[in-house]
C-alpha cells in the first residue's frame, strides 16, 4: 500500500465532464489500496476570468485582495470534486490551504511555504476520507488568505507529499509527460521514460512549461519522486527522480526552448568593480527574474552588458536600469524583445565537453546566428532571433539523435 | 459620528459597475465622518451558477462541501469591493465569515450564529480601515466553513452591528422599501417610512421578501435600528425600530402575499390526543417548515388537519404524512399546490377588533372563498385560491386605505 499525492490542474477539472473523470480515477486508485491526498487547481480559465474581473472593476488591486478574489477558484473545484468522488462512493472532504496547514511568509500573490502543518489531513487518512486540498493557497502567519505564485498548485502538491511521507507526487496535466522537445514543434519527440531532478531543473528553468521550476527545486530538496502524466489518457508518463547509476545517461536528454524573454542591454558600462552589483542588486530588489547575463570584452575601459528579462518585466527593467545609468556612469539601455532562447539539457553533458561545439556548428549550418550563450553543467543556452526558434530546435533535436 | 453597518445584496454588487458605484456610496460615507463596516452577498445570480455547477458534476452534495463551494461567491464580491474602494481612496480590507470571527453551529447549509468574535474588525477600525466582510458565511467549532441559508447576509450584517455595537444596520437592496404592499401587484402602494420589529416579523413570515424572518427576529433581540433602502436611488427608505408611543399607529400597515407554500390535508384522523403531536414533531425532526395550522371540527370521532409548508417540502411532507397513516389511523393524505395566502399586518390591530371581519367582507364582496383562516395579535392570514391573490391584494389594499 502506497500514500499517493495526486494533483490535477485546471484543465485536468475544466468542466463536470473532466472533474468526474478525475473522482472516477481516484475511487479506481482507493480500489487499489492505495491511500491518496488530492491537490486541486481552480477549473480552467477561472484565475484567468477573475482577474479580467479585477480589472474592470478598479486600477488599484491590494495584492491581499487579489489574493482573496483569486482562492475562490479553488473552493469551487475542491468542493464540486468532492461531491463528484461521493457519487463515485469515495468518502472524501475537502480543506482550504489554511485547513491543511500550509502556512506562509507574508509576500502577497507570491508566497513562500514556510510550514506545512497537516494535522486535519492526517486526522482525515485516519478515518479513511481522502482529503481534497486547494492547490496554490496557503495562510500567513498573521492569518491573512496568501497565494504562491505560479505553478503554486505543483508546489503545494509536492510539499503536502514531502510533509506527509508520500511514495510519489503525481502531477496530472493536459500532456502525457516530459518530451525531448516540444512536440508541437518536432512532430517526432520522445517522451523521456525518466529524468533526473537536476535536468528537470533545467528543463523547467530553460523553458519546459511542464512544471514549474520551484516545484522541482522542492522536490529535489525533499527527496519527493515526481510522476507527471495525463488526466486524458492516464497512461504514466514521466518519472522525474533522483540521478543514479542504473539511469540511461543520454549526454542530452532534450533540448527546449523559451520565447517569453527579452533582452536589455546596457551600453558603455565603465569597467570598474561594482557595476554588475549595483545593477543586477536593484533589479532583484524589483523581483526582476534576471535569467541570462553576458558581459562583453572590456574594449577602451567600457563595456556592455546584456541579460534577459521574462518580457512582462521589461519595462521595469528599462525603468529600473534608465534610472541608473548616471550612478554606474553607463552611456544608454537598449531592449530587443524578438528573441528566443534555445537550451540543450542532459546530465551526461558533464563528462561529453564536445556538445557545446556540435550545438553550435548544428545552428550555424542553418545560418542560425547566435547573440548570447550561457552554460551551467547540464545545459547550455543560446539566445538567437525568435523567428528562427524553431528551426533550432528541430535541428538539435536530430542532431542528437533524440527521436525514437 | 457614527457607526454604519452597510450591507449590500447580490443585485448591488451584480456587476463591476455596481460594485464600483457602491465603493462610491462607501467613500462618501467615510468623508460624512461615519465609521463603517460593510457586509457583502455574493455576486448577481452566481449563487445559483455554483448550485448548478454542482448539479452538473454531482447527485450526492455532502453539505459540507457545498458551504465549501457556495462560500467562493463572497470572496469574490468582498474582493472587487475592496479594489474598487482603493480607487476610491479608501483604505479597506476584506474579512471571511471566519476571520470576521463569525462563530456558528455545524449545522451546513443552514447554521446559526452562536457566537460573533470580532476582534479583527475592531483592529481594523481601530487602523482606520474600513471592514469588508463576508455575508452569509461562518466557520463552525470544528473549524468547517458553514452557510447560514437564506437570508444569511442580512443575517451576518445583523450580527455584527449588535456585535460591533452599530448606530444602524442599513440593508441596501433593489427596492426601495418596504412597501403597503408588493407595488408590482398594487401600483400605489405606498413606502413605508417605519415599521416596528413585530410588524416587519409578520411581513416577513407573511410573504414580504424584502428582509428574512431571521434577521428581523435577531434585529428585534438586540435591539439593533434596521434601514432598507435602495443601493440604485441611494434615497432613504423605510427604518424597522422598537414600537414606541411616537409611532404612527395605522390599523394596518401592510397587506403581504405568498405563493410559494402548499397545503396539506390528513382526512378522517381519530380525535384523540396526541395525534397532531406525533404529525408535526415528525414534519419537525424532518426540518419541514409548517405555517398555517388548522384543524376542523371533530365530526363522528374523526377530524381533518390541514397545514402549509414550502412548496419544496411537499413531497417530503406528503411522505412523512403517509407514513404515519397506520400509526395515527388516518384516512388518507391530499395535497393543494394551487393556493395562494393574503395577510394584513398592523400593529394598531390589536386595538381595532374589527379588522378581520372587514377582510372577511372585503373577500366576499370579491367573491373570493377562504379556504384557512389564521390569526396573530398583529396579523390576519387567509388562504385562497392561487388565482385569485393578486386580485385579493388589491381589494384589501383599497379597503384598509393603504394607498398615498
Amino acid at each position: 500500500m502506497s500514500l499517493l499525492v495526486q494533483k490535477f490542474g485546471g484543465t485536468s477539472v475544466g468542466d463536470a465532464d473532466r472533474i468526474r473523470a478525475v473522482a472516477d480515477h481516484i475511487a479506481r486508485t482507493r480500489r487499489n489500496g492505495d491511500d491518496v491526498v488530492v491537490v486541486v487547481s481552480a477549473m480552467g480559465k477561472t484565475t484567468d476570468d477573475l482577474l479580467r474581473l479585477a480589472g474592470d472593476v478598479s486600477q488599484a488591486q491590494p495584492p491581499r485582495e487579489l489574493d482573496m478574489l483569486l482562492t475562490a477558484g479553488e473552493r469551487v473545484s475542491m468542493a464540486l470534486l468532492v461531491m463528484a468522488l461521493a457519487d463515485q462512493g469515495v468518502d472524501a472532504v475537502s480543506f482550504t490551504g489554511s485547513q491543511a496547514g500550509i502556512i506562509t511568509d507574508s509576500t502577497h500573490t507570491k508566497a513562500k511555504i514556510v510550514e506545512v502543518r497537516g494535522d486535519r489531513l492526517r486526522d482525515a487518512m485516519q478515518a479513511d476520507r481522502v482529503p481534497v486540498v486547494a492547490g496554490f493557497q496557503g495562510v500567513s502567519v498573521e492569518r491573512d488568505i496568501t497565494t504562491l505564485g505560479r505553478g503554486g498548485s505543483d508546489t503545494t502538491a509536492v510539499a503536502l507529499a514531502a510533509a506527509l511521507g508520500a511514495d510519489v507526487c503525481e502531477i496530472y496535466t493536459d500532456v502525457s509527460g516530459v518530451f525531448s522537445a516540444d512536440p508541437r514543434i518536432v512532430p517526432e519527440a520522445r517522451r523521456l521514460g525518466r529524468v533526473s531532478f537536476e535536468e528537470m531543473l533545467d528543463i523547467a528553468a530553460s523553458g519546459g512549461r511542464v512544471l514549474a521550476l520551484r516545484s522541482v527545486e522542492f522536490a529535489r530538496n525533499h527527496r519527493v519522486p515526481l510522476h507527471v502524466r495525463s488526466s486524458f489518457t492516464w497512461e504514466p508518463g514521466t518519472w522525474i527522480v533522483e540521478e543514479d547509476a542504473a539511469m540511461e545517461q543520454a549526454v542530452v536528454t532534450a533540448v527546449t526552448h523559451d520565447t517569453s524573454e527579452a533582452k536589455v542591454t546596457v551600453t558603455g558600462v565603465p569597467d570598474r568593480p561594482g557595476i554588475a552589483a549595483t545593477l543586477f542588486r536593484a533589479l532583484a530588489d524589483r523581483h526582476v527574474n534576471v535569467d541570462t547575463i553576458v558581459q562583453n570584452v572590456s574594449a577602451h575601459g567600457a563595456t556592455d552588458i546584456s541579460f534577459t528579462v521574462p518580457r512582462d518585466d521589461l519595462a521595469h527593467s528599462l525603468d529600473v536600469a534608465g534610472a541608473l545609468l548616471p550612478e554606474i556612469g553607463a552611456a544608454e539601455v537598449q531592449s530587443d524583445d524578438d528573441i528566443a532562447k534555445v537550451s540543450l539539457v542532459g546530465a551526461g553533458m558533464r563528462t561529453h565537453p564536445g556538445v557545446s561545439a556540435t550545438m553550435f556548428e548544428t545552428l550555424a549550418a542553418h545560418d542560425i546566428n547566435i547573440e548570447m550563450i550561457s552554460t551551467s553543467a547540464i545545459r547550455i543556452s543560446c539566445v538567437v532571433r525568435a523567428g528562427r526558434v524553431e528551426e533550432a530546435v528541430r535541428a538539435l533535436h536530430q542532431a542528437f539523435e533524440l527521436g525514437p
